[in-house]
């Protein structure tokens, strides 16, 4: 009997957690009727900020940013609003390597029904990964969720894209990152709406983060001037100026940020659509030649990669 | 006038530096051509591992890679070996994002004629970068390197693409990881060949390769038996040792271990095309929507992605 994806997403609608998980799960694997489900929903964002706001979070490993998610998560559920995270892992192949999640479920939310938490891990190839985030963003955000955050370990190109999903996008470095951020300014400067230097404790941090403060500068980007912050997230120091920075950006976007909000959100888009397109380009060539003769040279090295096919007409 | 790949070629195998620089860089834009170039390209390593031995060196920000490839490096030279290090920071969307690549630059090597240092950066989408650094790979291949090093800052998706090109694959990390490695782990334990543990005078660092040792025996591969090491790279201590078993590593490929590499190429050829088909798939469906009703729609919200069309036909 196949899936009724419209029952799913009813019982999704009326706040049934497993109806949710597996609607997730379905459009994660690309499971058959999934994308039209998808193509089906209205998401609220489309016409508004902040309907859900979609935080990412995301910087090195080790940077804290856990401590980041909690408090976010904290201070919504004190105003009240239903709260989702994403916690997407882009180094495991497995499914449900919920290395994020699971330290995030034995936190104090694990009993809060207002809060919804989920895992991502890395499956298939390619961009699927940020297709997968974007696509669970947008089924959250149809079924009610007021605030997503999508926390990430990041230093890559997939993992800029997995961030790309959010509104609002937090970096969190610390002084041992080092030579790190040099190799992270570069992609994420452009990026990143609002900077902490996390472990501000330790020696080099007020460096790192004049350093940051002078690439943001010089990057000249117009609109928001991304705020660089200094934290010691274990002891709480600094994390709230942190989380208002998050809420300002979410009020810029729905007022003098709207033009810049509305271009990323499409870009958003547009890179899903693109994501699909290439996921559905591979899939459909691996099965077109799976068992060819094409295929059997290129795995013996007589045919070259750039020498096969690229389409099947 | 067309740019005469087969001419370059000719130059870069004759050990002229500029044209190889020039080889290189079409076929990372993907300039018209150099497909057919590379179509034509019978690199060594089809025959036979280590010819040339390709490692590859990953980890987190600040884990000491650079010094475990100068290392790598100077003693491949002492063997009379010619050298190249692909140095590939995916987290740069600029051309030259050289920061690896510039800190290696200014070292010892800088002078020495027998070694080629490139940077890759990460440009375009999707499976962009691991399908460069491969054609790279083939190119030094083709023109007589004896050894290549492609080091890559890693914890991600793409990164484990991009070290998945290698023979021999290094995994570098730090007692400070910490939960980094917890974070890294899935994804590297069943990629890396040789594990480090770096900063080794740091505490935290045997509890750490301790676990490494368990990850590696639950994941219970068959064939190489991943060792771990202990090192502190700045005095030189423990590093003989990784470069050492390297070495060993290749032995192992090019005999017992035959098997599993040509699996392991087999498979590096298939992602290497299915990336280029990826590609191809994104580049042909926005040139085909752009400017029509359909991409305006989907970027002003009126069409969802999933519903997009994902071929042309």
């Amino acid at each position: 009997m196949p899936v009724d994806h419209a029952a799913l997403l009813a019982s999704a609608l009326r706040g049934e957690r497993r109806a949710l998980a597996r609607l997730i799960s379905r459009v994660e694997m690309r499971a058959p009727g999934a994308d039209a489900l998808m193509a089906s929903l209205q998401p609220r964002r489309l016409r508004a900020p902040g309907a859900p706001h979609v935080v990412g979070i995301t910087g090195p490993p080790g940077a804290g940013k856990s401590t980041f998610t909690d408090r976010v998560v904290t201070e919504a559920r004190r105003a009240g609003r239903r709260v989702a995270v994403v916690a997407v892992d882009p180094s495991s192949p497995r499914t449900g390597g919920a290395i994020l999640g699971d330290r995030l479920r034995m936190d104090v939310h694990a009993d809060d029904e207002g809060v919804y938490i989920r895992s991502l891990s890395a499956r298939g190839h390619g961009g699927g990964l940020s297709r997968a985030a974007s696509q669970v963003v947008d089924i959250l955000d149809a079924v009610g969720f007021d605030l997503v955050v999508v926390e990430t370990v990041g230093v890559g190109q997939g993992e800029l894209g997995i961030v790309e999903v959010a509104d609002t996008v937090l970096l969190v470095v610390t002084p041992e990152s080092g030579d790190s951020v040099q190799a992270m300014k570069a992609g994420l400067i452009e990026v990143a709406d609002v900077f902490v230097v996390n472990k501000a404790d330790r020696p080099g941090a007020d460096a790192l983060a004049r350093e940051l403060e002078i690439s943001i500068h010089l990057d000249d980007r117009p609109g928001w001037q991304a705020p660089v912050f200094t934290a010691a997230a274990l002891d709480g120091r600094g994390v709230s100026e942190v989380v208002a920075a998050l809420s300002r950006h979410a009020a810029y976007c729905a007022d003098e940020g709207r033009g810049e909000w509305l271009a990323r959100r499409a870009e958003g888009r547009v890179r899903t659509w693109l994501d699909l397109v290439a996921d559905e380009a591979r899939d459909a060539a691996l099965s077109h030649f799976e068992g060819s003769p094409l295929l059997a040279g290129l795995r013996a090295g007589a045919i070259r990669p750039e020498a096969m096919p690229r389409t099947l007409s």
